[in-house]
């Protein structure tokens, strides 16, 4: 009998692990947001993630429960474990990934490397903080902060009124979060998969370039990239990994500065954006190794296959204009590019795919994946 | 709305297509010959593919028809151009595909280089050619034939007079397939990929281990391969794609001589064990390329991606043997392996998987693919 991974989202990240679990002969089941979503080929239930009793059924058949995303809650979490439910990554680690001072507060205690922080309830606060900090910060709200939304730069502490008004009507009270505005020369990411008995794999830190905040490309391994700077970026992964008892996939987004230290960014426990580069570029995939992960399986190989990956990612053009025909002119004009399709109805800034690139110069293939990602631009 | 193809047959052919189906963003249907065969999360209905009416319904909803094996027949493949389904490859093309007497002769036909062959329709006929080739040859019945049924060495001619008597009771009539028995060094397959607007991909010559009839391995490129050998393949591959006009995939089974010949053995229009190793070993897997083809959209890069590429197949051991912990062995022992699974439960000699490893040395990737491998030999 096939081992049996339930992914909780019907996403293009649990439509991307179904290729991988047909090669390893893994049954993926999948509980969809609704029909006809990206990983509905997968799809065998289609509920609402957030309540108990829907996500209970659906996990009554599978031997690991895994994610597409962050944002089941922890009571939906708490209930999987009292019922004797494998969840891979567990609440505890999750919780990091839900809360922003939560993964603060985490990495401090960590010892790891990040921005100045504090958390802050109301705008004498946040001014102080301000004060301290050449009068500009980040303020974040805790919870949601998805692609850029919930992230505001304010230079007064009155730009922030708003969301102390809704603070202050949240019954379950809490606070911002303000970081240091982090002079940064550029943003990487560090992969880690951990497997729960312990074994972990660490994928070369790559380069990810964001574009009005959503991430635009990503070059495998980042260039320039001194020994030393790939040993701290993985000894940052792993530590957090370890730290976190992390199980399946760890994205570790990081901002390298100009003073050359890396500084944690943000988390995100499942595979990644970052990593999309592996479905092509690397011995394992993150989506087989997420797999892998977490039904406790011997972990793959993580090293790149190719010199250089980049990949680009393919934001949808009007709706009127079907992807079709401009995947037939990528591949015509580019047939080393591996194009990756999310199912979705095209929508201008919505990622709907994905295109790889690799090979032995990075300029060359840089140049190729983007030629390629040229034809879904308008 | 996706391109839409339909795969007739649900062996580990159409299984290995999914995973390049989703994320070329294809719909793959697939006409099952039962439930729970290896192709079953794609099946999207269950039947006889040698009933017309069955394989015309399924097609109704689909852009192409495809195949996971050879055996529809002409009838229905007929009564399906007629309904105007797309169909590749072809019926001419299949037709070769379906009968050993038919290649023999249209090979002769576009000049291919093959073993002396003849058509017998009696014991008479057969003991002539044996006179006339050193007192041994091989027969074979033109239909059938499959991994090492139906074909049969003999030095007398009345070894072949079961098959004689079968041929005489049969309406159809016909005759059998006599070969010499070609003294050759090795075993070579040529994998070529055409779509119906003319564009050829052509593989790398690639050498196949047989063992006891069935392929046990294979090492890619074909290891010792002069620039000549591998050119004079390709242009019997590219000679036989265009003039059977085939879309889709081709695999040419080529005898090399001990006198530096190629000879074309078998032919088969359908992706093919010799090309498993393309993916995770060449920048286009032989799955997509197929899909591609037969979508009549541009062709992929067909080059490797590593120095070298080796496939090991993995044969069922004894059937109370659950394959889960074989894997978990093989995993473990060999992290760059990478494992591909048909969902079939095991039997002594079944094809159930295989193995692929990819790397610099030869001799280290074929060690590290045999290792992988032997957790599933008895």
């Amino acid at each position: 009998m096939a081992l049996r991974v339930g992914v909780v989202g019907g996403g293009q990240l649990a439509r991307m692990m179904i290729g991988p679990a047909v090669e390893l002969g893994v049954e993926l089941r999948v509980l969809a947001e609704e029909p006809g979503m990206s990983a509905a080929l997968a799809a065998t239930a289609v509920g609402d993630y957030r309540d108990a009793d829907t996500v209970l059924a659906f996990a009554r058949d599978v031997d690991v429960l895994t994610f597409d995303h962050e944002h089941v809650p922890q009571d939906v979490l708490a209930a999987l474990l009292e019922a004797g439910v494998a969840v891979h990554p567990g609440p505890g680690a999750l919780a990091v990934a839900q809360d922003k001072l939560v993964m603060r507060t985490r990495m401090a205690e960590l010892g790891m490397p990040q921005p100045d922080w504090a958390a802050v309830t109301d705008a004498e606060e946040l001014q102080a903080f301000l004060d301290d900090h050449g009068g500009r910060a980040v303020v974040k709200t805790p919870r949601g902060g998805y692609d850029g939304k919930g992230v505001r730069v304010v230079s007064a502490a009155t730009e922030a009124d708003d969301w102390f008004a809704a603070l202050a009507e949240d019954a379950r009270g809490g606070a911002l979060l303000v970081e240091e505005l982090v002079d940064f020369s550029r943003e990487l990411a560090q992969q880690v998969a951990r497997r729960p008995s312990g074994e972990v794999a660490v994928y070369p830190v790559v380069e990810t370039v964001q574009r009005d905040g959503v991430c635009a490309e990503v070059l495998a391994p980042a260039p320039h990239g001194s020994e030393r700077l790939r040993a701290v970026a993985a000894d940052i992964g792993v530590a957090i990994a370890e730290g976190l008892a992390v199980t399946g996939m760890l994205a570790v987004e990081l901002f390298e500065t100009t003073d050359e230290r890396l500084l944690v960014n943000e988390l995100a426990m499942r595979p990644h954006n970052s990593g999309h580069w592996t479905q092509d570029g690397a011995v394992t995939s993150q989506f087989e190794q997420h797999l892998r992960a977490v039904l406790d399986l011997p972990l793959g190989r993580p090293e790149p296959t190719a010199a250089w990956s980049v990949m680009v990612n393919v934001l949808g053009g009007p709706a009127e204009q079907p992807l079709d025909a401009r995947f037939a002119a990528a591949m015509a004009d580019q047939p080393d590019a591996k194009v990756h399709t999310y199912g979705k109805a095209p929508r201008p800034g919505r990622k709907v795919g994905h295109i790889n690139v690799s090979g032995d110069d990075l300029d060359d293939v840089a140049y190729r994946a983007r030629a390629a990602a040229s034809f879904f631009q308008d």
